[in-house]
């Protein structure tokens, strides 16, 4: 069961495990897309419909929970509210978990958001987590939730910390996802807006990759929890803007600068050295192999189906 | 403002703010007992009545933040009821002190619960947090906030990590309060009942102690807005019972011995440090003194007024 199959993870992660030969069932609130393969049984439904959630449940073995209902910016405009829609909703889901046949749940946290402004960058797992935004509390908080799960009710779970995920089949025109809409505007020639400086450095990691450490997830024995998922290389804004202009050979790019936002970290690069010994996972695709394949899958008007791009199969 | 005004804490501090001339109000769904001094203007309702929170935050300079609506064992019996009780009450109750008077929030976190099982002992504040009671949880994701809405709205906090709080004015009733539960059964010659085998360690820390530290928080204006307030010295529940049965001069104490609970940590001993240095506070009542006190207040049926027991003058 992919809880948020509907999304660019979601949507990723459902054509890999399909292709793995995987039965995926996907719940959410939208199927649009890349995510309509035939293999793959659907629930539409918002993540707060009990009901439905409990019937999408019946006789699944592993759960993803991928579902977010904000991104940082947003989430500060009504913490409250988000609040109510994952942690709160996530903490019905578990109450519904217990006692079904789900052997262990994979959540998608927040490298970029649970730890605040580091002290430490690299950032390793056991550094200071003080968000900045609702979306990075509320993250944090659910990882403590389904620690305590499991200490109370045995449910077994592993959180990934998931740095700036890119790639082909996301979508350039939600405020998530600054490398496709980079490219997006690079390829067309119209203006890029440029929050801050362009010093604000992240973890840009691609979703092969992600992909790739989700599923790693399903057959893991070890002790670690919460796991970084990051390229474990920090790149600016800047770097960004000048690496997309280099692969894709352009004379320039058109950029308008705004002011910083307040949810926006400076700094955010994760350490990866758990992951890497955990589930001898490292990262595989560079920046301008990432670049090069949003590229494409922006030209190719966005219509390819995801298996094409994200799997060598 | 002192939201909790009728508990153990939060009557405490209300006779202590009077006798230092300070306008009170109280805030709570209870104002039983000793909280009725005619000097405290009262707001009786619920922390989720939006409106009348706003009106009772009319006006007001300093607010101390003492509620909580259950205790770490009752809170995992359903995680997502207290989160809205406690969590999501908060927000909203941040949201409308956006723009009003309100210089500071002070507020009881817990010393006991949010750093789970410690790796280090005594934990100070930098340790890792993981609770596994849903109680802690909620104060952790409280804390977070109280931090979010600083970065966002500039409204000024100051957190205490409060230990095992105790002293006159604590009902032996409830299920909290070890000592005077304890206190209460030696004296009438009724048996204690004992969760697990007793080598369960607490930071317990007199009342007095706790609101000297609660009204130095207001004052306060360095840079530290998470504190531990507690002892500094662990003692297991056997050392409890060995101090009371000698302070009370009784020759036996009769005991039930119950399972352990799953929300009960096995050590919990807060590292004093930071409180000592930055506000110039040490814990002053032995827990012999506060043993004597404890017994002494129940003798009297409870019903001597607080600043007898908890003021010097």
């Amino acid at each position: 069961l992919i809880l948020g199959a509907g999304g660019f993870l979601g949507s990723a992660l459902a054509a890999k495990l399909c292709a793995l030969g995987a039965s995926v069932h996907g719940y959410g609130r939208n199927s649009d897309g890349r995510a309509q393969d035939p293999r793959i049984s659907w629930t539409h439904a918002p993540f707060s419909d009990v009901s439905a959630l409990a019937r999408a449940l019946d006789g699944q073995d592993v759960v993803y929970h991928l579902i977010a209902s904000s991104i940082p910016e947003t989430s500060n405009r009504d913490p409250a509210g988000t609040l109510i829609e994952d942690v709160y909703a996530t903490l019905k889901f578990l109450d519904i978990c217990q006692g079904t046949s789900v052997s262990r749940i994979v959540f998608a946290s927040s490298g970029g958001t649970v730890y605040g402004i580091p002290s430490k960058v690299p950032t390793p797992e056991s550094e200071a987590t003080n968000p900045i935004s609702a979306y990075g509390i509320n993250k944090l908080a659910i990882e403590k939730f389904f620690a305590l799960y499991r200490h109370l009710h045995g449910i077994d779970y592993l959180a990934f910390r998931i740095g700036n995920a890119y790639g082909p089949g996301q979508s350039p025109r939600k405020k998530q996802g600054v490398i496709a809409s980079i490219v997006h505007h690079a390829l067309n020639g119209t203006p890029i807006e440029l929050w801050g400086t362009g010093d604000v450095t992240r973890d840009f990691i691609h979703i092969d990759d992600i992909v790739a450490g989700l599923v790693k997830g399903i057959a893991y024995t070890g002790g670690c929890r919460v796991m970084n998922l990051g390229s474990g290389a920090g790149r600016s804004i800047n770097e960004v803007l000048a690496e997309v202009q280099r692969v894709l050979r352009l004379p320039e790019l058109l950029v308008i600068r705004k002011p910083g936002r307040p949810a926006d970290v400076p700094v955010s690069v994760l350490d990866i050295g758990t992951i890497e010994r955990e589930l001898s996972w490292r990262p595989r695709v560079s920046l301008a192999e990432g670049i090069a394949g949003t590229a494409e899958w922006i030209r190719n008007g966005q219509s390819q189906p995801l298996a094409g791009a994200a799997l060598p199969s």
